[in-house]
């Protein structure tokens, strides 16, 4: 079982900046920890992070084919880009959407999802264990289904 | 450690009805499922469901004080009972939301929470096992809060 | 052939306070002459009243496994309780929403009912009768159904 | 008693086309069951229909002195035909507005009506019983009032 | 002279939670230096709080037609209790609405009432001295209207 | 202890013009009641009305530097004047605002205050008895604060 | 000079019916009346009533070529006629919009005019001496600006 | 009879400024014509222009006893002055609304006007003759009235 | 195959007025090119104009039944005649909208259709041209679909 | 003559993913029907697409210059990208957009272009079709320009 | 060259109030600074403070004719006053608005500016800079003009 | 002191096209003559443009650490790059917003943008001296803060 994880804009700089608001743990070390948990249910994570929208458009085409779900926090992209959302639902794979803050406590413009009505679901204000719980959910579904 | 896991109106239900939506278990299956999760993690979980909004004030207004933490599926209460927006928030423990469907993705009136923006944080879309992941990600945050 | 019959709050005091809205029949005469065209159909009725949005909620749960098809005027409830409406939606049973007075011209807030979408139809105006002529309906559509 | 029985646009074409929404029943055999019922009540039923606004505003000023009440369909003029409001507000009788399928559970643009807040009453979703329904209610409101 | 002085959701707690907001005087203390008032005016005061709905529109319509003024904080009920205004206005006595924190100053939610247009007046943000004010005004203008 | 209190536009016709809405008390002997209510109370009341917005800026700068609280009326300046606004914040003493009638229940233009969340709070529509109460509230506050 | 002046729907109806708000001259009588001033003026007006949009837009397609302007109350197509808007544009004539009553004190989907912009001006609530005025002050625009 | 005929801010300017948009009359000849027109009609025009919005309603407050009728050009206070509104209001005489420019066919915000609905009626673009117009308007109201 | 081409208000005097935005074809040379084309491809053009939305009502009730699919450019029409939207869609004939200029770059309220998303497409701003490309590629698509 | 065809982002998986929607034909093919028909008419194409925003921004600018026309599915881009706007007014070429399936019947967020008002216009739900109707109106356009 | 230097209401107050928003300068040492500034620059400042709007038009009204430039801070004016808006238009100089503190990072209401779409150009948030920019940029463009 | 100067897309074309908006002076032009102002006084610019969100974001992350303030003009990206505004969040470096033209007075779209509530402020409409404008006070602020 494959399962892509995917952040977008600003994320690499978990861990380095605001940790008030986004923890202490850098992207590198959510990633291991996710791909960890992940060996312990049987999946594989392929984690990929990028600034470029077109980037992960890119990702999503190519990557999606030979996976089963996806785990994307889209950061700002969540909020206007089309084109991610577009790519996920061609991409026709379980995706679950994580963010690390609670966004729906947050700036009015952040309470919208232009990703969140095609996604199996959401997971908002976790911290890092957000990325874990969706996992495990995501994995959980599919071993489910598959039967 | 002492979680309070409370249900709002209909979700008595679940299990028999509209399975589709909100899968097969019933409330007293995933509250057995919280529960064992939870004594392998050292928590206890009080359970509570009603169909009626004074009681769930009522009940989190006794119990909070010797809680640790909350989770709730506030089912319809979700959108407009600012009163037990005021009883979580005048409880003063750290909160998480839960939904069994994504909210995100049914009809319009559903995408607004009157609790998300007091809430820790909110899980969507992840069935039964959102239940879970808040259980996990309360309790872990819990135990590093208290260390 | 069962049909259950529904009023929210403040429907008690019918007959007894503001005549010229809601006309000089108590609830209980209402209920009568309802029950009483019920039976000359070959139908049953089985009145309930309440203040409380739960109890409504406890009440369809109960009854609705039980009965053909439901006619409800959920009174303020009609505005914003969405428990309510779940209840309903949840009981799967051909539901028509009655009005005594005319909520379309009356107070901007009263023009929508969170409950429409989900009836079969609804019936807005024509005072006491308005009961009658959903009951007719109902049995009529039943009938027609079961052939 | 003398009531007028009016149909709006592509109404003519009932039991014809799209019977899923609209039921199978002509409107020919609409009017005639309406008028059926009217004379067991000691009432007199003139219909009419039209694809063009200014005739029903025509019919409306011409047939209302004569007139005691008006049951009316008014079909797509329902959501924007102010001079079809006028031309009821002008003639100054209790009026029923009638639709076929429930419009409060359609599309947007369906829910509003230009005519509801002076028409007495609307029934809506109650297919070809609706008429008859606010028959009955129209005639024994008149009955009472002429008393 | 007989008066209601009617607490909403969560007001049990006053003195308890968040004095910071809501001051230091418990609901009983509240309730004695108003009843003590209006002893010296001559009047007298029924008092009772519920975090029930339900209760509130039972208790207003029993007690209402023995009484000649009702004052009432409706707590977080004041921003969507359609049920709580519809007693009210059922009651037909001159009613004052009063909140201890200044709602015009909090989260937008709390800006509107919907039972502020059919209240005689409002008090907001004196604190317990709000309610002290709300019965010297009351009790002010039923005894001019009794002259 | 020194209050302000000012009065809008238009209230220097009080109980001249629309006692049906205002009252039949002239403003003058508004002032007077208040003025004697304040020398119970060992505080002193300076008057001031005017239908120029600017006048009342004026006033308030140069007045404030000497008064412990504000008492203000602003009439139809409550719903635009940014300018009264902006004077009664730069003047950093506690303000309360003061309508005879209820606002709350008259056109929707006057629901809105742009002065209500700088203010410490709001009295509506407890006709000049709500001078009064704002009064004795802001005499009460000043005094438990100054011990 | 050669002015038309077109009423539209249910004016016909003037001084027959709710005389209250439109007063009690017939439209004849205002036609003559208009036609009087107009005579004196040296001016000639066109009648036209009609209950048809179309009947309209075919009127002002024909008659506005040998024309100098146009008079116009649309009635209740004030408010959505686009086919006459586009019709007055086309005719590229100088137009005066009258009402009989004020639409900007009435309800208020009558305070928006589909053809306001592309008028001179706009007289309302002058009863029949709005249409004496809009003749007045179109042909002294005419007469001056054919110097 | 006596007409105030009344006009706002920067109209003062009339035939000085920006003729294309407000013609080129000052406002003293405008003032003639009207007060000519009235003479011969057995009126007497009380002139007055401020830019100041206090004054506008002073002079309202001191002259509106003694006069029949108001013709009011508030000029920019058009859109925002409640207090000129409130004054007008309170006065309790007719009052006709000028606009020598079609406020409907320019800028959004000057469409709507807070002086409308409490007039008797508006003419909006007919230039200098718009007072005239609205003169004869007034005083052949009164002096129906009169009789 | 046989198609309808509709035309709505105003579209008659195509080639005679504003051809800066319409062009200087006459609508009897656009049926003549689109009836050309049509022959060309082994079809039949259908044409009709009609300033009367109850007639385009009428035209598409009789002759949709014998034909093949629907060109329509509706004009004013597009924009609120929900009685054609309806006519259409009970037609059941693929249809698409034809607008000679680019209604989308246009004034705010020509962006707007009513019929839009019951066609199959539409073609904006095309000039003549549109007409020509919304047959072909209506043909095209009824001539796979017949295979 | 010069044109350009540009596809914006996931348009590149154009006839393999929900050939439902969007067809059967690659984008290849497209571009080649496309190209071929330009031949035809005497015309070159030069086609291009991008997931990237700022690619596309990059060929406007520096292939603009030397072409005739565009024309341009901007994909997702359409709803949002307003460095693409830009990009094209500051060209200031003829452009036509063009959409594959019908914009104004999907997703309520699709119906909105920002690109619409600088084209000269629109082709929407037209199929691969869309793209030659566009070319020959735009080669059309631009050989009637040239003479 | 001669410079107009506006500001509006509070501004007299400046240094002397909030200093932590609009800092410790006084509005003498402002006006001091830019006219040093101008005197190097050739130019001549023209200063005026006050709190009353009709003032604020008077003195635009009298100076603009022999100035060249307009710098103005109107304060809480920049919010709703459409008479200065007016004023300013009429007047046709060159404008430059000036806010001490950002409007655009403030309360909602002071986001909109009145004024903004007739001006030059726009400073906010550079504190007593602003006015120095303003004036920079002001003389500069004159000078450029003049030349 | 160092100071990051970076323009958003199309700016690169500044001098190039649209002179009557934008200016003649090249983008190269502008970032000399910043860069001498700098010079001047004791500051170091660091010019960077590009048509990319993406390259925005990592020059933003790469060299803020470095960096004492920014100036950004981020063209078309103002209105919604929600990554460029978290770019600069996150670097926490005080920022000036500059617009060549007045964004406030141009289309509706570009009122808004999502980068000015956390901007120190913000420029509009000044031309190539906004730039200066802004540099001057940054570094005037800059000093003051670090002395």
């Amino acid at each position: 079982m494959r399962i892509l994880l995917i952040n977008g804009p600003n994320l690499n700089l978990l861990g380095k900046r605001q940790p008030g608001i986004y923890g202490s743990l850098t992207l590198k070390e959510i990633e291991e920890r996710t791909a960890k948990r992940a060996a312990e249910l049987g999946a594989e994570v392929r984690s990929f992070q990028s600034n470029h929208e077109g980037e992960i458009v890119d990702f999503i085409q190519k990557e999606a084919e030979g996976a089963d779900g996806i785990i994307i926090n889209p950061g700002a992209f969540t909020h206007y880009s089309l084109a991610v959302r577009d790519a996920i639902e061609g991409a026709g794979k379980p995706t679950i959407e994580v963010h690390i803050s609670n966004i729906h406590g947050r700036e009015e413009f952040r309470h919208h999802s232009v990703v969140a009505d095609i996604a199996m679901g959401q997971v908002s204000g976790l911290g890092w264990r957000g990325y874990v719980a969706a996992l495990e959910a995501l994995v959980g579904f599919l071993q489910e289904r598959n039967q």
